[in-house]
């Protein structure tokens, strides 16, 4: 399997509802550091898994729609706590859409898998990884 | 696949058995950078994989039993050489058994495998991964 | 010169006031990633700049005093915008001020200078730094 | 899963042809970071995945082949794109014939799986990971 | 004293002249991440020692100047070792011009010095620091 | 001021004295990763701080002596604690001896100041910096 990996940030603020989430429950914010890695089982006629351009770009479009923004506000996660595995999935989803509207060309369509990592501080990480197809 | 990772550290003194050792043959030590990643299929109704404050908790009291010992001395590791891939095994032992007594809650009992990273300089690490019902 | 540098974390929501901050004048946040460093001509005679576990216990104190907050809403800030060049700031004079009230013991008042690093994402860091007689 | 990686790196010159890659169809270059894992099932009678001086000196060996040189000027790449994630591959190959040969001793034969990670900056890695029976 | 830093990356091929670069005379390459920070005594009226984006923006500009290339075919270093030391200090002198030239506004005349470094390698960096004014 | 910085590391076993110390009492060990900078207002003609090859071979020697030991053992330090700013200032002295022999050629002679750094974790290091004619 070959893999590719492109990284990105994006500073959001949030909060969560639930005792568990302790001082979290207060409005807050955090950095999250993002790779997303883009798996296939073969190279292109380039030599590649996918062009890393076109995947920078889809990845950096996913992020500035979240970026310098409060989560809370937005309705689209109304009624759900954005932590940071519930974020990688939601970069995924995206990613895959782009993936899905040729946003990464022919080589994009063959990837198998991606998995989203996103970093949170220096000792602590949450990732969803899947099946393209799935 | 949903994944949560937390960082922890042990500073541990020791020493191996086999020519193949060379220098390491004599007592020396290592600070080991702990990461323990959480893998399960789905969140919880918090919208995580594990509550990350018991997720700590846990691997916090798995790395003190062990830091600041010489394993040379530790019963439980005679005749054995407590290499980093075998303190990751030791490692994940541990943090299984403490899923199982209910450390991590009703979510941590959802984990469907672990992995656990022992880096042990900049330029080497192990690792040990398994299911949880393994 | 000797120097010992510790590290913690916190995570804030703010947005900033003025254009040349573009999309950062929306409500967001960030991860800082702080390093705080103690510089000393001499060891103590333990053959240490400061206790390292007092300094942490400082470092965390300050930290936990703006972690999971909003600091928009913090008065202390009223007229501020909380660049991390700011905050880097603020985070050194109530270092300072610990040292001073003897929170780091007496070797701590032998610190002669510190450096406060705040690091906001992979691509971006500020710091303040200055003697503890200024 | 027992896994050992070691990381070495190399420093090298090449270009690209196809219109995607854009500038980079320059003589350019790249310094590759290269960490190479070695899985196990399990650990052999000295507590080890393999022994990490072989496994070293196997990976510093095969870099050694690459390192200060033009790719673009080796015959055995002539017609072929050197990207990063077809390096990782090269490099597979050639750690996988070095366990073949016997280099890594009779724990490297155990190795049941590789995995090479080429991280070429700060925002972007490749890798390729393959059973050694594939 | 105030310092920010901002990071961009270069990839370049070049070779050494001198018995002492032993196979780095042979035509390689390297990847170059970039640390540029700018000190400033103060704060400017946005809380700010540089404008972030501008600041950004000129060490992009300095990079895409020598990223993608043949630094051996570049007349400008004719008779040079383009060695790290020697391109963190090229690095830092067309910074300096951008200042000058006003690219990063008032705010950027207030910078009282720069350090730029870059990293070749994990285990091998260089950099040029000097005041704006030397 | 330019600046060359080489790494290495070591892995050490040792025990403090001292009720500030706490559970650090006990023997333990401690992995080392360690940063050497020479630093120098000129370049020499072949465009370099220090021979880069020279620098590593002069700081490994130094590493050498106290890696894969118990610093307890080690009668140089009888009465000390081994201690990471103490252990930066050891290294220190070792590299400046070095370069005063040689060691490090003509360039070497014309390092005006070295820094050397500890890090024992990835939340704590220590350094100890010096002109070379101090």
């Amino acid at each position: 399997m070959y893999i590719v990996s492109v990284r990105g940030h994006m500073m959001i603020a949030h909060s969560f509802r639930g005792a568990a989430f302790g001082d979290a429950q207060r409005l807050h914010g955090a950095t999250y550091i993002v790779d997303v890695e883009f798996r296939s089982p073969k190279l292109d006629p380039d030599g590649i898994v996918v062009d890393i351009g076109r995947a920078s770009g889809a990845v950096n479009a996913v992020l500035a729609e979240l970026n310098y923004r409060n989560l809370d506000e937005d309705t689209v996660f109304s009624g759900q706590n954005t932590t940071t595995e519930f974020l990688a999935r939601i970069v995924f989803d995206r990613i895959l859409a782009a993936i899905r509207r040729g946003d990464l060309g022919e080589s994009g369509r063959a990837v198998e898998s991606i998995r989203v990592t996103l970093h949170e501080s220096h000792i602590a990480w949450a990732a969803f990884e899947a099946r393209t197809d799935s």
